[in-house]
């Protein structure tokens, strides 16, 4: 064997322990009985301890210095290998047991302060996460920025000031047209009860529109809507309430963009760094591209409407021009998760000026709610109420997720970028979305970005996908151009 | 640290990883795609490799040699640890590789020669699987005799000549109990279709019945019912035949019996060695006590009656009395897991003999479908008709599990002798499950045996949970008195 053959096999075998690691996290959320959580939390330190090892195993050192790539591929692995093996070096193992002890920790002290409605008795531990985080940005930034050390783990190639300059662009445009849509008149919404058994049925012929597995996935119900899995073996959840439809229906076509986007990559990859998503940008421009831009468009909205009535008898709105504008309501709101189109940018930008500003010492922890409050008020034009409304609503950042929440809308952009492409591609794409045909849309998207999984950069990838020229950045152009185009027909602007 | 506590958490680490593992096991029964089944296999490799490098890691010997117990539960980790070690380092690594890889193939084989009826194309795999674990038990015997050290795997302190002995002293009074009973007429069984939802609903209240935890267990179907998980995650299957609710009923009592012993378990061994059931034979004599005399008591079965009366109205039998006689209703197969109480032994002493002479090379794979009906003819009177019914019934031998079959009817062995020391114990019992109130059976045993988990061997934990002399040895007779008691009770003898 090769040193490459070797450092493969032995890779393998680490990515199968990750995919257990990650079945472990599936099963927590939807299988495990509720007294099991003590025990839970020791085989998953376990685990987590035992990839740790291999992944920063000094034998990774040797066979990288020996191993030769056979091909393009070969060299992509390996350039994942040795981003993995470095980081992992990079940080102290003190230095991580200790973020994993108190982030656990910070957890449940964020979920009590919530229910609580009491910031206080959140910010001490947060204090902790973040200056652990801070320290651990620092030792990855061997010198450099902080922030954009972090973003690197989600995504990678994307500094803070790219990010920045990107949501500057976005930032008037998006409060400009949402002003101008929330002077308009709002749409008419559902009415009734909606029986969440049938919900689950119509959800998973939704799955399998959107192109999603049965034979390699699963749909299961579970509080917070997640994918999770690589490969053969790539499981979702949705969940469910009797008086918003909308909310199963659409968690579960975003969930399949994440879904389908690792069930589609090339099996040649399976169980290798190139084997899973790329980035959490462009995963989550998969997820979007699905939901929004496919998934909300006028014409698959006509089918879903005739579906809904079909299984449900009357919803409460007439047609499926009323059924498109009720899809797409833009309504005020505090919390990002329940957000429409526009207006979840504003609440993602919000977070990452905030969070930078926390790793770069420019906001003190104990200055972090009275900053929340002000940015939310210049932003939305009305106050927060009360903490879980505001600062306390996302688990984000006492889990020690800095970097990761600009990744949100900048899988938004990109889905911006692709959908043009997709357009130009498929130039009969709506009157296929209108027959429930989404096999247009999904085929392009495997073939054009899916199947190749991490061989190429994010940014590369977006850009290859989207036919861009190699100088080319994916920027928020083609997003704000298709979100004003949409929401001045829908809101007569 | 001490070496012994430090050997402790490392051994936690290895038993967590090990929770891991069966909890694979269990999603692969129940919740696994089915197309996931290549890629679980490359996992499940990963994680027995890990478990095999962790138990057989030289630095376990140098604990071992330091750690001095501080107890006597201390004294039994370190027993339980040290055999553990020993086991790991007897076998070479490559030979136990080649066993995974071979007895995978051959389950493969079997289930196709099964589905074919055509032994001829089992039978070469099954040589190399019997060459291999012979080879294995010589790496274990090591001088001694083979299939004594393989017994050792899941029953240790037994010899295959005690149970030979005890097998021995059954088998004619066990023999001759059959023949009395099928001379008379049979009993009336069940009629209807039962509805499996509301199976599944009743099923699950028999489970809290018997103690049950559902807070640290659920139910679930699988094509065979299993147990699986120890300390505060076991979880159980069972399965539903529209036409038999007795299988799904008697199946989840058995699992029932193996759970709440995983359950009951000290919280103190939660993730040690003793933390489990301390070896088959136990484990099945809890299975078989909650299934048999307990849950197919005249006293349990009124109770039992009249819920199945609530659920599915008219089932086919007219009282408490036929229902009783239905459920213990004694009838001619072909097969080991649908055979009653009296006949599941011989089907058990047939396999032992057998994979016996097989290990001690008395005898030869291609002879083994002759011998086995031979002696199926022998004792049970009539000729196996289709080798599915006959030497292909069972996965045991192609998954390279020789040594594990006396351990059923070791179990209802040691269920007899459990048994009258509980009706010693608890003289008011067939009041008690007459109402469907297990609590002081399962109480009692729990507090005599399932508490103590690993803690004593395994005939040592019968004997002090009958309150047997030291030198008592727990033997077939209790047994066979229950047997020809309740028996000639029923068929008027």
């Amino acid at each position: 064997m090769t040193a490459f053959d070797e450092l493969m096999a032995y890779q393998r075998d680490t990515q199968a322990l990750g995919q257990i690691a990650g079945r472990l996290g599936w099963d927590q959320e939807t299988m495990m009985p509720r007294g099991a959580a003590g025990q839970r939390g020791q085989e998953t330190a376990a685990i987590e301890a035992v990839l740790h090892a291999r992944r920063s195993d000094p034998r990774v050192a040797e066979w990288l210095e020996k191993a030769e790539a056979p091909d393009e591929a070969g060299a992509a692995q390996l350039r994942e290998i040795r981003r993995s093996f470095e980081r992992a070096n990079k940080v102290p193992g003190d230095l991580s047991r200790k973020i994993a002890q108190v982030t656990s920790e910070a957890q449940g002290k964020w979920a009590q302060a919530r229910a609580d409605e009491d910031v206080a008795s959140f910010l001490p531990v947060l204090e902790e996460v973040v200056a652990l985080k801070r320290e651990e940005g620092q030792a990855l930034a061997n010198g450099g920025d902080v922030y954009d050390a972090m973003v690197q783990d989600y995504e990678h190639g994307t500094t803070g000031a790219q990010i920045a300059a990107t949501f500057d662009a976005m930032r008037p445009r998006l409060v400009d047209l949402r002003a101008r849509v929330l002077e308009k008149p709002k749409p008419k919404g559902l009415e009734g009860t909606f029986d969440t058994a049938k919900q689950m049925q119509l959800t998973r012929k939704l799955a399998k529109t959107f192109g999603y597995d049965m034979a390699h996935g699963r749909v299961d119900k579970a509080v917070h809507p997640f994918s999770s899995g690589s490969g053969d073996d790539v499981r979702i959840t949705t969940r469910t309430s009797e008086s918003d439809p909308f909310n199963c229906f659409y968690s579960t076509i975003h969930e399949v963009g994440h879904g389908a986007y690792e069930q589609n990559i090339d099996k040649a990859y399976l169980l290798t760094p190139l084997g899973r998503g790329v980035s959490m940008g462009v995963h989550e421009s998969q997820s979007r591209i699905y939901e929004n831009q496919l998934g909300r468009s006028r014409a698959f909205t006509g089918w879903l409407f005739d579906q809904m009535c079909e299984t449900f008898g009357a919803i409460g709105v007439e047609d499926a021009d009323a059924f498109y504008a009720a899809v797409n309501k833009v309504h005020n709101g505090y919390i990002r998760t329940e957000a429409d189109e526009i207006q979840y940018n504003l609440h993602i930008m919000l977070r990452f000026d905030l969070e930078r500003a926390l790793m770069s010492d420019d906001l003190a922890v104990s200055d972090l709610e009275a900053a929340w409050n002000d940015r939310f008020k210049a932003d939305f034009g009305y106050a927060v109420d009360t903490p879980s409304n505001g600062v306390l609503q996302d688990v984000h950042w006492s889990v020690g997720l800095f970097g990761y929440f600009p990744t949100y809308s900048l899988g938004n952009v990109y889905a911006g970028c692709l959908h043009e492409a997709l357009r130009r591609a498929v130039p009969d794409l709506d009157g296929q979305l209108a027959l429930g045909d989404t096999t247009g849309a999904t085929g392009w998207l495997r073939e054009n970005l899916q199947c190749h999984g991490g061989l190429h950069e994010p940014r590369e990838t977006i850009r290859r996908a989207s036919a861009m020229g190699p100088d080319a950045e994916p920027g928020p152009e083609p997003l704000l151009r298709y979100l004003e185009t949409k929401f001045a027909g829908i809101y007569d602007l």
